[in-house]
């Protein structure tokens, strides 16, 4: 019998999950130029903001998405580059990261207020973060408007992990990545904590009780 | 100036980021079928999986998506009845949690089994987990294939919380609730950390500095 003492209180139709991701979304923000064709100067210019909905959403390919809001500066970047990274930061970046999702790219350069590295993708017209733990190269796939964002949908071309955070056996480890977590409607950072349990195995002690 | 001792190491293109949430998505299994008009008895079974790959979608109307592979019994669900509940377990939950992704709801009743209670949605044609801190109550909106799988995009008709997992303010308490998250890649439950910054807040620190 399920505890009759359980009381839901209802809060509406809120943007309440938990716990959500904290990334920065890396585009270019122009184009190569015609100028730069003849001067050789690279006029793209590196950009970051803060996005907490995103997710994997396909194995083969294997593909992971962001949602965007249709007026981020980040959005237009996405649509002319078809390509963005994702970089996961760790808990000593969140003021940078709250910084990249206060303010806009389009008035201000970010990553040189915020002190960071911008490195150019290996697979895509993207900039990754260098101080982030992991990055992804995202070749946009797909894009579908919904109510006042846009899923950007991308094929993971490459993850990097920084050699630090592996363990011996080359599998990252969490705890030294150190992530962060986001929670909606509190509207706050919090970090990961530690191991529970092996998932396609703790499961299998309910599938035992019923043979028996 | 960058460390340039950061070593990157690529692992290519693995359907890795973290975290990632961990929920239960409740459908029904079939239809009230013209027996059932009949009779009166209601032949819809109620069903929950396993899935990672979800996040937050929209803020107007407030929308959240869940990519669930083609094949899955709780696929067909969802296109059926237009609905599905997302049910946030505590990591008390994680071998019910670990269960409902290893097993399929075709063959067998995974809430009996593993001993949890569903009620029927007050808002949509979908079973929630009564055992779960936290329980979205989703209208489907849209669906897009991508690769694999297939995004099940809906409105968020309603959020519930245990009482017992709110503070005095009435806001929820990540602590209280003790929900987990997944690591793909290491497939291993992680639990949530704890406390460390205010989201639209510890990024100022850098906008003023920017100022002086």
């Amino acid at each position: 019998m399920a505890d009759q003492s359980i009381k839901f209180k209802s809060i509406g139709p809120q943007n309440f999950v938990l716990p959500c991701p904290i990334f920065l979304v890396g585009t270019y923000s122009h184009s190569k130029s015609e100028k730069q064709e003849s001067t050789g100067e690279d006029l793209r210019k590196p950009n970051i903001m803060a996005a907490a909905w995103a997710t994997l959403c396909s194995a083969q390919p294997p593909a992971m998405l962001v949602a965007i809001r249709q007026a981020r500066h980040t959005h237009k970047s996405i649509l002319e580059h078809k390509a963005f990274t994702i970089n996961i930061p760790d808990t000593s970046l969140l003021a940078e990261v709250d910084y990249a999702g206060i303010f806009s790219g389009e008035h201000e350069d970010k990553i040189a207020q915020c002190g960071l590295h911008a490195e150019t993708g290996e697979h895509v017209d993207a900039p990754y973060i260098k101080e982030c733990p992991v990055v992804l190269e995202m070749k946009l796939m797909q894009h579908h408007d919904v109510g006042t964002h846009t899923l950007f949908i991308g094929e993971i071309m490459d993850v990097k992990i920084k050699e630090s955070c592996l363990d011996e056996a080359g599998m990252p480890n969490p705890t030294i990545m150190d992530i962060a977590c986001y929670i909606p409607l509190l509207r706050e950072y919090w970090g990961l904590g530690s191991f529970k349990a092996k998932a396609f195995g703790v499961g299998k002690t309910i599938a035992s009780q019923k043979i028996k």
